[in-house]
């Protein structure tokens, strides 16, 4: 068998600190592993499957633990993304636009190329804080308004890069003010932190199972309003059962039944939020007294960060290792998760992850630091 | 934890045959439930991760073994339908048309309104038989050629009611007469019964993981010619190395490793489909003896089959327990695997059954039928 070389090491790799399995889900895999166990008694559509109880889950706790009116489960975050983008593409003229936020991830960019709209970006202030400016929606909305329709808005909440998050509410009001819906990325925010999509404002909402709710991928979670659930879940014509848009079923596996078996656990997690954020602010600063400087929001607010270290990244010059030093360092003192190459510009997460871990890791750069300085 | 009920029952439903677990999966599953755990070393794309060794399986093993150009791993057999009819209907006019088998399964005819092209379908043959004749494709082509352009035929091989194995071949040829592409939906071939998408002279195929490769789903893979790689995995302006269709990664997750861990296994056991065949006539044969008569291709082809008991149908009528009285019987016999509620008409599987379980499956038929008869 294949092993993972990296399970008992410190992983700080942001796309593993929240999906990590808990106990119950490692159960859950083995016992509903088998290609479509989960379908024993399905009657015709995967959401309403009652043994075992996705049901209540997609149907009841889902869309309120989203704050959403309806909720489904989908292949992932992008997927839950590109099934939005594609139901209003559908409706749209040619020459039709999206508008995504300077900080989205590359799926959301790769879902609007696929659905055939057009993208404008709101652009993120410079170096250091890369922010995205709620103001910044409405001018780029009144530009773009000169040049076609407006399908969607989309916001990644936080963004994968610097952990930032933007006025969500601001900008749902501002896009709302033009009557264009917006879209929350939030695939680090739901599972992680509280959100609620309708306290916001937007009217969908997509998370990720593997990324932030301690599930087996791919899988992700959609939410929407009531206003949108009939078009984007629109049934087939002639299947009279089956939603278009998730070709009938989607998560038909075991990975709907880990995000299951965590659920509990992920509800409970996010009430502990704010002691993530501190740690996270507490690591950030600790990495600055090494003058490695995290940019992004400042004090930062999410447990992604964004670091520049000018100093590892002259030591990289000078190394016979070369750029690969500081992956090689963390490599040896079981450490995982920063890019192997990068050493003046890396992201991390702390979530999850222990204070003595944590401060483990912080000796590691310390201790690398002295190496190679001199 | 919610635990699967029929977890030691014989299971003869068609969906979970082909879809256990071997133990190198189960391992699998272990090893990489978390989230993002295949990401940890991944350069960007999935297909390319090295560690674990994906990108072997999917630019070499793969193709190899779908007998196909170029090969990547889906979220499903649906989805790669939808990524192969997605692609081509962007290339269409509008009123362009995709001819469907008329066994196809509903996700196709939804695959096709989802990707906004016009359906016909190639009708099949009366009871008992229910075949899909070549000729037929032949008529249709000419037929809806007068109304419009046509984008794609799909076959379904077998489809997944009767298990039917129509003229493949034939049907390729006569596509390529007209200069359409040909896409094989082989969700209950791949896996299950040797089968080369260019023996067959098709341009695309799907299979799928989690029914018929012996991996935890959602899971799917998809071959194809080289001639429409190009445009079928076009990439994306900005994001050079992503491809759109597939927003860029799929099944990234457990389920993958899922797939590869049971492959070993998967290429051994279609070595021997002929005895999985023999045993599926075999077993009809002793239905017949029992007046459940098999429709579909006879002698039967492959381990899915369609049976039609009138007399199982008459018993329901007279029973207090109604047309559950079977599952009920079934159920305390722990067979499961026909859908509750079903009596004159139901499918089941015997792939991969060992004989003396269905011996047992005979037995508990013979009795149900005494106990009811008179």
């Amino acid at each position: 068998m294949f092993k993972r070389a990296t399970k008992d090491f410190i992983n700080i790799d942001p796309l593993q600190t929240g999906g990590k399995l808990t106990e119950e889900a490692r159960e859950a895999l083995l016992e509903w592993g088998d290609g479509y166990s989960v379908c024993d008694f399905c009657q015709g559509r995967l959401d309403e499957i009652k043994t075992p109880p996705i049901f209540d889950f997609v149907h009841d706790h889902l869309p309120k633990f989203l704050g959403s009116d309806v909720a489904r489960v989908t292949n992932g975050a992008r997927e839950g993304k590109f099934i939005v983008i594609h139901s209003l593409a559908l409706k749209a003229k040619p020459n039709t636009y999206i508008i995504l936020d300077g900080n989205a991830h590359y799926s959301s960019y790769v879902a609007a190329e696929r659905a055939n709209l057009k993208v404008v970006e709101v652009s993120k202030t410079d170096y250091p804080s890369f922010k995205i400016e709620a103001d910044k929606y409405a001018e780029v909305i009144e530009e773009t308004r000169k040049k076609g329709e407006i399908a969607l808005a989309l916001l990644t909440y936080p963004d994968g890069n610097y952990g930032n998050l933007p006025d969500a509410k601001k900008i749902a009001k501002i896009c709302h003010e033009y009557d264009i819906p917006l879209l929350l990325n939030a695939a680090y925010a739901v599972g992680r932190m509280p959100i609620k999509m309708k306290k916001i404002g937007a009217d969908f909402i997509v998370g990720s199972g593997h990324k932030s709710m301690a599930a087996s991928g791919p899988i992700g979670v959609l939410g929407m309003k009531e206003e949108y659930a009939e078009f984007v879940l629109r049934k087939s014509e002639r299947y009279k059962n089956k939603e278009i848009e998730l070709l009938g079923c989607t998560a038909r596996g075991a990975t709907i039944m880990t995000l299951i078996a965590s659920f509990p656990h992920v509800k409970e997690r996010i009430k502990h939020w704010s002691g993530e954020v501190e740690k996270a602010r507490w690591f950030s600063s600790k990495m600055e007294e090494m003058d490695i400087i995290q940019l992004g929001d400042k004090p930062h607010n999410h447990d992604l960060m964004f670091f520049h270290a000018e100093s590892l990244y002259n030591m990289s010059k000078k190394t016979k290792k070369g750029r690969f030093f500081l992956y090689k360092e963390l490599k040896a003192r079981k450490i995982h998760g920063i890019k192997a190459g990068l050493t003046r510009y890396f992201k991390l997460s702390t979530y999850l992850i222990p204070k003595e871990d944590l401060r483990y890791v912080l000796d590691a750069f310390d201790e690398i630091i002295k190496k190679y300085s001199g």
